[in-house]
């Protein structure tokens, strides 16, 4: 044992390793905190991954400590185990971090999508103390190679913690969220994964036609025009495929209802054309114009 | 008179305000285009605006040497016309510039969509040099004051000649997208229509149904909760309304025919995960990945 917390971080991708080298970063805890019996000071950070290369380098570039593809045997030892793989492996991954974390543990997730993975939450044995968590940052580039300490800077940090969630165990979360740089927000799963669907998963599936729609008429002349416009409206696509097929299947019947909602916009937009109903069309136009011009990011 | 030729730019927004301050940076012309007629050298710019403060701005930021708010006066001397309003009103004022134009002109149109435009061209007085014209690039800000001279630096600038358009106006043509700082790309009307509607027009649609079926929901915390994902999605919603409007009603069968081929490529995607039919699913995604990640900007 060490004088320290030790953390295990299932998967070593571009959340769990930028997760860890973000934790390598964090200052001490602050003095207001101390209440908790949480600190990061002489932490012990413990990567699983099936992946043999992702373990060498997490290892050799000092992200953790101690590196195993053994998930039941990585999570034994800890007091915080963070789930950083795809969303639906988070839920398969769930119950075998049941069977052999120790009691009182803190299991936190950073999956793109709530309500799932609160629900599998629920189903570990009583005495661990499960957090659901999104931190709101990414990139269109997956992979540990790809992972960075500043990636959660500033961003915000949405946190979901169960009924039977022990405040302690919330305030733990917490202080990991705002030692890693992020804006702790504390949201029911459904609200989070509505909202996130509206302004992510929606987008993401639009970029997706769109990309696809230009793709099938195979006209180099349009590729090489294409500029800043189309570059940004289907930046999205690039995502990476596995975690973008977690989330839409995860968020589902909630994606399901925004496509719908945007389907009808569309098909507005297209009847003021079809029809040049330029009243009805110049109010779409104005409307979103009023609205996007107004947005700060 | 004077020892150049006389220019005179219709419509003083960014466009029209922009090819301006470029001409006044521009290099003398290269020696192989002095066999053409057309020299910068002690050119004379004449601003026409509806808009008496964009006139004054104009006048005082020495984008140009005169101005008018009168269409026929100000075209009356000119060699080279450009007309750099919304395409409905290029289309609008080409038969006045036809009526006052002196013989040999070149009229140079600086319009987003090209096949409406060349075949107002085609019904001005024989003897006037019609060259359709497109710069591919742009701002989400419009008017004079977001007018800057390397607008157009280094991005394709779309030349449509007619059947009876002269070589030597399309060598000047060319000339001026080339001393603007653009790249002179010949292409044929319909066939730049079908392209830019795909990478531009299409894409804000896109973006605007998005930007109105967010907003439409009305809900806080997606707003707040947007980030870098959903501001390049919308951005283009921004755009200017007149400006898009135009574009869309004149190019409104190619809009109409991509917005077809975008809902059937998001009804696959919605179909496919309404019915959890991951295979078809991952084989969408996966294809827009790898079109998107494998394209430079």
């Amino acid at each position: 044992m060490n004088d320290g917390f030790t953390i295990c971080i299932v998967g070593l991708g571009l959340m769990g390793g930028s997760f860890a080298f973000a934790l390598r970063q964090a200052p001490d805890p602050p003095a207001q905190l101390h209440a908790s019996r949480f600190t990061l000071h002489g932490s012990r950070l413990i990567g699983v991954s099936r992946n043999a290369e992702t373990l060498a380098a997490a290892l050799a570039s000092g992200a953790v400590d101690a590196v195993t593809s053994d998930l039941a045997a990585g999570v034994a030892d800890a007091d915080v185990i963070v789930l950083a793989t795809p969303a639906r492996t988070i839920v398969r991954q769930l119950p075998i971090v049941g069977a052999h974390a120790r009691p009182g543990a803190l299991i936190l997730d950073l999956g793109s999508t709530k309500a799932e993975i609160c629900a599998a939450m629920a189903d570990l044995p009583a005495g661990l103390q499960p957090v659901g968590g999104h931190p709101m940052c990414g990139k269109e580039v997956a992979g540990f190679a790809a992972a960075e300490a500043g990636l959660f800077r500033n961003r915000p940090f949405v946190l979901c913690p169960l009924p039977r969630t022990a405040a302690d165990a919330l305030e733990t979360a917490t202080h990991l969220a705002t030692a890693i740089g992020g804006r702790p927000i504390v949201l029911d799963p459904a609200v989070h994964d509505r909202a996130v669907a509206a302004i992510s998963h929606l987008p993401y599936a639009v970029s997706v036609a769109l990309v696809n729609a230009v793709a099938a008429a195979d006209d180099p002349l349009a590729w090489s025009l294409a500029a800043s416009g189309f570059r940004d409206t289907s930046r999205l696509a690039a995502s990476d495929v596995e975690m973008m097929l977690d989330i839409l299947l995860t968020n589902r019947a909630v994606v399901l209802d925004w496509l719908g909602a945007f389907q009808a916009q569309l098909a507005d937009l297209k009847l003021a054309l079809l029809g040049r109903d330029e009243t009805a069309l110049r109010q779409q136009l104005a409307a979103a114009q009023a609205r996007r011009a107004g947005m700060k990011f």
